[in-house]
């Protein structure tokens, strides 16, 4: 079984570093996918996942998306995780889910398990609620080959709320990211890098520095470029050289590759295609030129 | 549009003070209702709402137990959460979310909206990524008249990691809830209480006293009562006397009240329900002396 981190690491150094959002916000799934309802959303989802194969290694479908449509809503992710998967394209689950022990136990079984209904290879976790409720996804990721992915300072305002302020000495998210030292260890595979990923938004590249220099060897996730604001260099800012690139993660985009204008108004299937794998390919661009190439 | 926080104090003061947990943990749905299938936990979760109905005011269903089985598991749950509503029980829907505004808004129409596929009257979100992230939760709900269940401190060993530590001269938690003072105001009802409840766990009675010197109006939702091993004192530690009775929220208890040894090997629907309203009508009657009704 190859580690999460190491089968990570291979389809970003085959495609590039980009993590294709597949996040159907309302009102923007073209009509010709059957608009805002769970058809429109899987037929869209299915053509993401299309469009992404061969040209990204990662994918991140965000759960909230769907579960606006309830259980058809689930159904439509369901069938687009399968289809990722038979793509063969990384499956990162942002569900950020949370919760303690046998309750966990749920979310792993929904997620992490063998036979997840909700198949991906790995799930965002919020550490709030302590070590406890991180462990059953650690031990369900080390024994699966799976990741988890676990936020530290996200890209929000909101991060100067909690997560930036001195806790014992120093920020919370610091905190938080040292507390994970061991289950950092048990996640780590051949190439090195741990498949306990920290979520650093790209719009705090100081932060990611420093989170790189007290976890050297996490894979990075890093939301927030594109439409969130931040440029390709500040994602890569957590990045380390390794041979000729920074290398060390995925950089999420998702309205800016999944939603292009040219895409929105798209009169045929063929036209949404070509606009984004268009926006795809030149996202990849940017951040493989970034990253040194 | 009467304000949430004034239709649960009129629940409890009816029933008590007393929430059922409906959580179909693996390999506890008794064959009777088809064992541990998605139409198993709907058979047992629809008698579960007729059991605690007119015996509680309150249920809390906790989603990662539907999730585990898949959208199949999310369609039970959202049959379950139509007969809550239509047996008049008030629904606290245990969730964990949190994210940032554009996907909490996804949330919210999942959960709190008029029109929200899973109907409920409040829902627990994780503060971790800040106030911006709770924001949408609040808006809703304050439109709609919802409530919103924030973690606070909560009942598992690991609120020690992080929540209980000190940042910047008080616990975690305490910061929490003071950033969100002035959400509580808005969601204050008539009675005078808030529908901006916290999560306070019953292992932690002294920190529910703090909390409820901090937050003199939130209602507490206090897990840990019974199974976890907290008594009905201390899951009552953060209530206050108003009248002639301890007053302020409700009290979570789950595996004592749904899943009696009794239950669990009942022959019969009648064997099964008159353990568990048994279990219903003592852990209400256990609270309501121990709240001085």
């Amino acid at each position: 079984m190859t580690a999460f981190a190491d089968r990570l690491l291979a389809a970003t150094d085959a495609h590039g570093p980009l993590c294709v959002g597949i996040d159907p916000h309302a009102g923007r799934i073209p009509d010709l996918f059957g608009g805002d309802t769970p058809d429109g959303l899987e037929n869209w989802g299915l053509a993401m996942v299309e469009a992404a194969a061969g040209r990204a290694g990662v994918i991140k479908p965000q759960s909230a998306f769907f579960e606006r449509h309830g259980w058809q809503g689930m159904r439509a992710l369901t069938r687009i995780l399968e289809a990722a998967r038979e793509a063969g394209l990384i499956v990162l689950m942002d569900a950020k889910r949370g919760d303690i022990g046998s309750t966990a136990e749920g979310y792993v079984s929904a997620f992490l398990a063998q036979d997840a209904p909700f198949p991906c290879d790995a799930l965002t976790i919020n550490p709030y609620m302590g070590l406890d409720t991180i462990e059953p996804h650690v031990a369900a990721a080390e024994a699966n080959g799976k990741g988890v992915i676990v936020l530290a300072r996200t890209s929000n305002p909101g991060s100067a709320d909690f997560q930036s302020r001195n806790l014992e000495g120093a920020p919370l998210f610091e905190r938080v990211v040292e507390a994970l030292g061991p289950a950092m260890g048990r996640l780590k595979g051949e190439s090195g890098w741990s498949g306990l990923m920290l979520v650093t938004g790209a719009t705090g590249p100081d932060e990611a520095r420093r989170l790189r220099m007290l976890a050297p060897d996490a894979l990075f996730l890093v939301p927030g470029y594109g439409a969130q604001g931040a440029g390709a260099s500040e994602a890569l800012a957590g990045f380390q050289q390794r041979g000729n690139r920074l290398t060390g993660g995925v950089v999420s985009a998702s309205r800016s590759v999944s939603f292009p204008p040219e895409a929105l108004n798209a009169d045929s299937l063929d036209d949404w295609r070509t606009a984004v794998t268009a926006a795809i390919n030149a996202a990849q661009a940017d951040l493989f030129s970034a990253a040194g190439g």
